[in-house]
């Protein structure tokens, strides 16, 4: 199945695309959306609406997921990021897409084995998971997003395994 | 002008619309966008968008007033509403309209006089200045949509009066 991995934020939303068998993951593309901090926030979530819906016509990924977002870090960042994430789920349920949220913590474990890894951590296992060593990801934006599409992938086949496909 | 004012949130979306010269308001149209709770996020984002879009093309506002989101009232809550106002401020963006946000206490103040106004005394007075006083909005999330839409009638009055309209 090809899932569309998404993290979410105002200024750069990460976006992940992989292709799984649960095992093995292939990447299919992966980047950066970006939106200038200089406008409102309306027109910044419309920019990246255009690129989400853009990459979901071109690469007609089979499900979506997304990092749940708590608000324990930083209210302020995680109130702007929910609105984000509010259009991105909007978006997928609009293209007819299951959506999987994960914690954190969740795709941490999955990715590395260790739920409080560091983000050059993340990146450096999406490569080896990917077999994309040799590949400059754009930023940890990219990786954070292929992180998560790797941790449906495996927990889409788990639950599989037990008869309980998402 | 010709202003719609949303109230977000995930359960109950309210939203009014009215026509404005800055000192009289009209009552154009008011009601409340429901999803049910038993959907996913996502397809609950999807009705309320669905919805909103069907009201910005039946009656072509000049302006989307919203209110500024807290993270202090209750944390979880203000997230989820949050989401729905991603999209809000999204698709408003995309019919290429200015959305203007104000803060509860300015919407109260502008409406009652009273910044700590209760749900019921900004009805009364929302009925009042629409001179609609034998109308029964839905609920009180039709009347605060309209609450916020009368908010930036006046607000953009007393811009345009010195010279600085939104």
């Amino acid at each position: 199945m090809r899932i569309l991995g998404i993290d979410c934020g105002t200024e750069r939303t990460g976006y992940g695309l992989i292709e799984s068998d649960g095992q093995r993951h292939c990447l299919v593309d992966a980047g950066v959306i970006r939106s200038k901090t200089s406008d409102p926030l309306g027109m910044r979530l419309a920019s990246i609406a255009r690129e989400l819906r853009r990459l979901l016509q071109a690469f007609t990924p089979d499900a979506v997921a997304v990092e749940e977002v708590f608000h324990s870090v930083n209210a302020k960042s995680a109130l702007k990021l929910a609105h984000v994430r509010g259009v991105a789920l909007m978006l997928a349920s609009e293209a007819g897409l299951p959506v999987a949220e994960y914690s954190p913590l969740s795709v941490k474990m999955s990715v590395t084995g260790y739920g409080r890894a560091e983000k050059q951590q993340v990146q450096m296992m999406v490569r080896t998971l990917l077999s994309s060593d040799s590949r400059e990801f754009e930023s940890f934006d990219a990786s954070d997003a292929l992180a998560v599409a790797i941790c449906h992938a495996t927990h889409n086949t788990v639950l599989a395994a037990t008869g309980d496909r998402a």
